[in-house]
């Protein structure tokens, strides 16, 4: 099935470009609603760090190491390296007894303006820590420290990863149609667009009093809502968009325009992917969502700033208007 | 008609994300290869504007001024704030004993990383000189003291953009079914690819000697291929496609995933759009139709860096490839 039109660019009263793509919506009795192709093949990218952080929590290593909701919420994050996730990351990795050389991230410049700045201007290189992934790792770490498995947690066969698949392909209700190799070097498993919503409406009804795995699911999910700014940062879909909706919706968003909400309150999942990879569009379809299933206010600044964000040039005259395509949303 | 399926990204060997778009070869007889939709309303954004710049040379302002080939192909710039860049506006303002205040481009951070660097480290604003446009509206500053036109020269019924508009709708061969307002606030003329091709067409094709339309575009043209670095940058599609093409062929790029290619020793023009902007696939697309026509070898470097550029992670890690869609190419 082709990708479903979901958000159009205008400029002049004239359509300049667009984004389609795949979308479901999963409640307690499957699919609700679902545009484009629910089988589409997808990665989720970062949109699933939850679901590889379920073996930290469910294998009792978390509590073994004693970690706090805010390191939970790091843990699945895509943080912008600013000093309270970097500085956050350090101490995990300290009170593990390891350090930056630990992990297997690689290094990029964080994306907090403030933090790549004083690197730049100082003429410092970044290191693995500032690596948007760096609290996923740690979480990798730590679960590693408690299975002892090797160095290098990031391949393939190794426990950790061995772990994550089997957590994977159960919440997602399906063998992985294959995987990939991330940007931090860790495997993706491929799933549906619909496997993915699956999952999260799993999270989403995960009993916390329930199994192993669906304590870890209710856990990470309160985590992720209640330490928002630990998930991405300052300025950030993420972070804005569960501060929009008071701790009541965990959001996360991945690579390739990928982006998930859970949402405990209706029992539900949604799952995206802009067949593009445009964040921009992903960021507005994600909101159209959380607005029609009334988790966020549509009149909300937040809501607003992300399902139609003002396109002004530079100097900051009115030029065009994002939209939604009809029939999406 | 639906765009065509252009570039795909491609992980762990299965299919990511894609593109599609419209594009159109026009030759001396026309259309010779289409794919999409020809007729396709598009925006050509920073593509057009060396057709923005005819005026400028066949009014005679260009001479008057005693504008340089580099200068002119300055005024078909989206340049990225290098010093080269910034320099030769300055000099170019100061000789028209005009300044920066004259611009109605507005200030944005220079592309150029070191340029963009001196300023944010000794914590200085950016200054309209620095917009990718500024070389640009000289052009229509030029224009304008030869026009003798009131200051505000971006608006739609200055002098100097009715010329820009009677040029645009000439070598288009249509009305403008409309405009919008470009991120340098000048008007911008909706066409269609196929018109923007036609356009690409006609400066390949002009004659040096022929009408004063006509001997503009050559030049145009020619001051292009000889000086892309002017163009764009270091670094940059435009200008390491040119080189690449040893000064036969001018390229230009444009927001939205806009790409024109004009190829005087075959008297063709090419015009592409990517549906939903990403410029990863207007580099590539171009890339791939200059292969297409001999004009660029596949083997080259160059081509090989913009057609399938490596997808590693951060830690330098093969994650996947770019390919061209089945039929396009």
């Amino acid at each position: 099935m082709a990708a479903a039109p979901m958000i159009e660019l205008w400029r002049g009263g004239l359509l300049e470009s667009q984004h389609a793509g795949h979308a479901v919506i999963w409640g307690p009795g499957g699919i609700e609603a679902a545009w484009g192709d629910p089988d589409a093949v997808i990665f989720p990218r970062s949109s699933c760090k939850m679901i590889q952080a379920l073996p930290l929590v469910e294998s009792g290593a978390a509590d073994a190491f004693g970690l706090t909701p805010r390191q939970l919420a790091l843990s699945c994050a895509s943080h912008q390296g600013a000093e309270i996730h970097t500085r956050a990351v350090s101490d995990w990795l300290e009170a593990l007894g390891l350090g930056e050389a630990d992990l297997r991230c690689g290094s990029h410049l964080p994306y907090d303006s403030a933090a790549s700045q004083a690197l730049v201007c100082s003429d410092t290189a970044p290191c693995q820590i500032h690596n948007n992934c760096s609290g996923k790792h740690s979480g990798f770490l730590t679960l590693n420290r408690h299975l002892r498995g090797g160095s290098e947690y990031v391949e393939l066969d190794h426990p950790v990863q061995r772990a994550v698949r089997e957590a994977s392909e159960d919440v997602t209700g399906m063998t992985a149609p294959g995987y990939g190799i991330d940007g931090c070097s860790a495997p993706n498993f491929a799933t549906t667009t619909a496997g993915l919503a699956r999952a999260m409406a799993f999270f989403a009804a995960a009993n916390p009093e329930g199994t192993a795995r669906e304590a870890a699911a209710a856990r990470l999910t309160r985590a992720m809502a209640a330490f928002p700014e630990m998930v991405a940062g300052e300025g950030r879909a993420c972070t804005a968009l569960m501060r929009a909706m008071g701790g009541k919706v965990a959001v996360k968003t991945g690579a390739e325009a990928v982006f998930v909400a859970i949402l405990p309150d209706q029992k539900r999942g949604i799952a995206l992917k802009i067949t593009d990879g445009a964040t921009r569009a992903s960021e507005a379809a994600i909101t159209a969502l959380l607005i029609r299933l009334g988790a966020l206010e549509a009149a909300d600044p937040v809501a607003q700033r992300y399902l139609t964000p003002p396109q002004v040039n530079r100097r900051g005259i009115v030029t065009g208007e994002m939209r939604l395509a009809p029939g999406f949303g």
